[in-house]
């Protein structure tokens, strides 16, 4: 199939790296030019703008936010316009449920394809082709495309009919991922003010109860207060929290653990800690508690 | 050694005939009768009251709550008046840390020596002898009991040389098994309002990011509405969030997290659900969000 | 000067007639028909449409939200391209600080005026011009637009030379109503199941210490679980929440008391009680503790 | 009536001081001595120790928190073993609702009569006899005790014939008083990050719709950072919010406002601020919003 993928930031050039290897017709465009480079390296046809993408029959966009993919699906030229009937679009940004809605109405207008496809993982496990793809759009149209997506991710996940059923599961593991972060950061300062180590205490939880990757990697950053270099921004990490409870809110579905979260968050942003990893809500408990949060111990 | 075995509940019962399984001479007590038989019959003495421990090496007590290891202890008769200069006091309630502290103090005065010894697992853990095992008292201490304590658990945290540092960090623990209750059941009650099906969100979690036990056994109850029998019940759930709560107000720890949990006990308290599982905390999030609370699809 | 008026809902046409009531030259308008009828027949000119306002030197503008005001101002036709240079436009609607600030600016361009101008008041008050006014904009332009705004309120504060200022003044103020109707409503709950009769509980409380307006109107409102006709739907407070969430995200300000008002706001609409006082928050407290949130007593 | 008074603080002196200003034959009795030298010059007798307090008919008491009433009464000696039958305790200390159950069971126990009086109002307030008095007990009793009262306070408000209502009304109203310290203090740090003046924000919500003496005082002491000296400790404020959190835990009565409100507490805690007024909780929001907590502009 000749395929298609618009925006190379990490994730995205890692994803489209996995398609190429695996020996398939791509074309890449991202906004900013550089990002194409690496790609082109490698046999990646690089798009001029995206008028060229008239041809290719699946495209991936993996972008920022709901404004990114807004632009580059619905501006002027837009995917929309450019994509001929029965062309499929991909989407796997993380973004809001009502706009993963009416991309599909759109979409469905024009005869064309949709489906949502969120991933769980990091840019390494994307690099390793090890990403948790969640799926949301008609089966049929997902098993057509199947092969194209095994070098992504061994884990894939039908979640609906309806695309958007995809983004919601996505932003609900996120919500639940930053509530591992909280929790984490709660019980460690408790226990440290009790004058324990909190490597020790991390140690017992994760080699017992808690014994899952999450809990493994994000007590690790917040005992070991690591939130630089961000691996995930607080900013990004806040966005999908904010995608999160605007779900909640369109689903009536009161959340009392969201509040305190976007607390946390907004305490980040006020002191101008812009540049961290999410993790860094979960030293926050540590800080109210009077426990030095920049001290690594 | 010549042990003693107080409080035989569904996890004391367990755990002393796991001590008795390896050969070890126990005598055993519990406040109302019918409980020693069983343990009687597999070779257990049977005190008639506490002063039947005056020849005891090492006591282990295994109660409710304050009031009742309270009572065993510091009353009259009680192990602390009982008990012979040397001997040792194994607490494995789950109790407040103020009152191991205090147990810590009086022993110490008596010339006796005391290991908080509390443990994480079920009944079926404990029958197994695979409890984890939290141990907060002096070391070198807890390595004269390692041989004894080898048949409870394989997995043995020393925490501290305050017994009562193992106190926090098991309330720190129950705690945030509550976070994971919660946030489970906000995050299916949001998804499961956008239309995916609860149990295939689980299965998603728990065989990717989640994957840890306590997500799939509390994800397992939630889906399936199964709080009834009680393995665990909310109100001691209840009593333990209150003890952490207790702690944290005594370290001085802000956590955010731990109102709403409260609020979920006391909604369900106020229904008079005091019977179920404390996994019936990760129902209300449904019933608030006008899910059906009792189907079990 | 000739006066534009347009949004005629109930706190719209209140407001109207007392421009009118003193002598002005008023022209109205309003999305559907019926509502220009009373006006007309104090003497009001209706326009046929918002192109009839081009002779205007001032109009008023009360919608219901940003939507129905960036229709009337930004649509085609539009306010904005309608209106003269040096016309002022006054927005009372109750909207987001961040269209206030667009609306400000488009206006800029355009070289006319505008100022923000929202109200604390219901709609009696409106009729008895006794609206509290809150002022945002060029003091200057305020100034000469005083002896036009006297009729309506006799209260009026200039919160800022930016307009949107006036707006983040009346969502923080929506937002201590609302922690108002939940503290009363936890009270009195808490009291309530100790035994006490609330409506004594209310008494103490308003001859005292909390002897505002709005312990009284509120209090009563929850004590006689009166919420039905409203006053003020809890739709609209739960709309005006969320702004002041949205300008509390955007300014970086953690509100620890907004994450539990979002919920009970959640709670309602989930059941579906669309057509409720937004009093009907202070109810939520009894019914969460067993208490009947029916029962008038 | 020959009257007793326990509890020379700068309330209980205040109130001691009204009673024999009106001419009544009081006795008093304070831990620490120099505090009764002011009240015996103005007339009253010194007590040496509580058996003193043998030949009264009344006997109030104002202490701090349950422990020192605990000693008072139930101690050795005690007044509970002092009194005669048929004496009278009046206790206005603000203590838990379980402590004043038990009082009042003890009492009877040794006919003895027992009202319990908590008292809303600041020093000022007692010495100008402008006190808002509770009252829980036999309305037959308070009856007989009016004359005695008046000079304490012109409102009175019987709530209930069990006198630990009374108890439950006073950490209601100290629970309700901080949430308009909190409240108050989350929209003043919204519409301060605005660039709006706290101080004339403050103006225009206390000369509308919320001119209760609580928003100005609070507001004013949020407004100017003035928190030392404290006139009621944020200690004291914590202590009151505890208890009526142990009254909504044993009434069963979910209270998302308390959750916050405790972590306020704890976080001014944690960095060692023991000696603020407890309007420094209003304080906090400021501060987690980036703004400077100390200036006083």
């Amino acid at each position: 199939m000749r395929i298609g993928f618009v925006g190379l930031g990490r994730m995205g050039s890692a994803m489209a790296a996995r398609l190429l290897a695996v020996g398939g017709d791509l074309k890449v465009w991202n906004r900013s030019l550089g990002r194409t480079e690496p790609l082109q390296k490698q046999g990646a046809d690089v798009a001029r703008d995206l008028r060229d993408f008239a041809d290719r029959e699946v495209v991936f966009t993996m972008l920022s936010d709901d404004a990114a993919l807004r632009a580059v699906v619905l501006g002027d030229p837009g995917l929309l316009a450019i994509l001929q009937e029965g062309a499929i679009h991909v989407s796997c940004s993380t973004i809001t449920v009502a706009l993963s809605e009416e991309l599909g109405q759109r979409h469905r207008e024009r005869r064309q394809e949709y489906l949502a496809l969120p991933v769980f993982g990091r840019p390494e496990a994307a690099a390793a082709g090890k990403l948790v793809l969640v799926v949301g759009g008609k089966l049929a149209l997902l098993d057509r495309l199947r092969p194209l997506l095994a070098p992504l991710g061994q884990q894939l996940f039908h979640v609906g009919e309806r695309p958007e059923q995809a983004n919601l599961v996505k932003l609900s593991g996120n919500f639940l991922l930053a509530t591992v972060i909280e929790s984490l950061g709660e019980s460690m300062a408790l226990v440290e003010k009790g004058g324990i180590d909190r490597h020790a205490y991390l140690e017992l939880l994760t080699s017992t109860l808690f014994s899952a990757p999450v809990y493994r990697t994000y007590g690790g950053l917040i005992a070991n207060r690591s939130v630089r270099p961000a691996a995930f921004l607080a900013t990004l990490g806040q966005k999908d929290l904010r995608l999160a409870m605007e779900a909640a809110d369109a689903l009536r579905v009161p959340m009392p653990f969201a509040g305190p979260l976007r607390d946390r968050f907004l305490a980040l942003a006020a002191r101008g800690e812009t540049d961290v990893d999410w993790a860094a809500i979960g030293i926050e408990a540590a800080r109210e508690a009077g426990l030095d949060p920049a001290k690594p111990e």
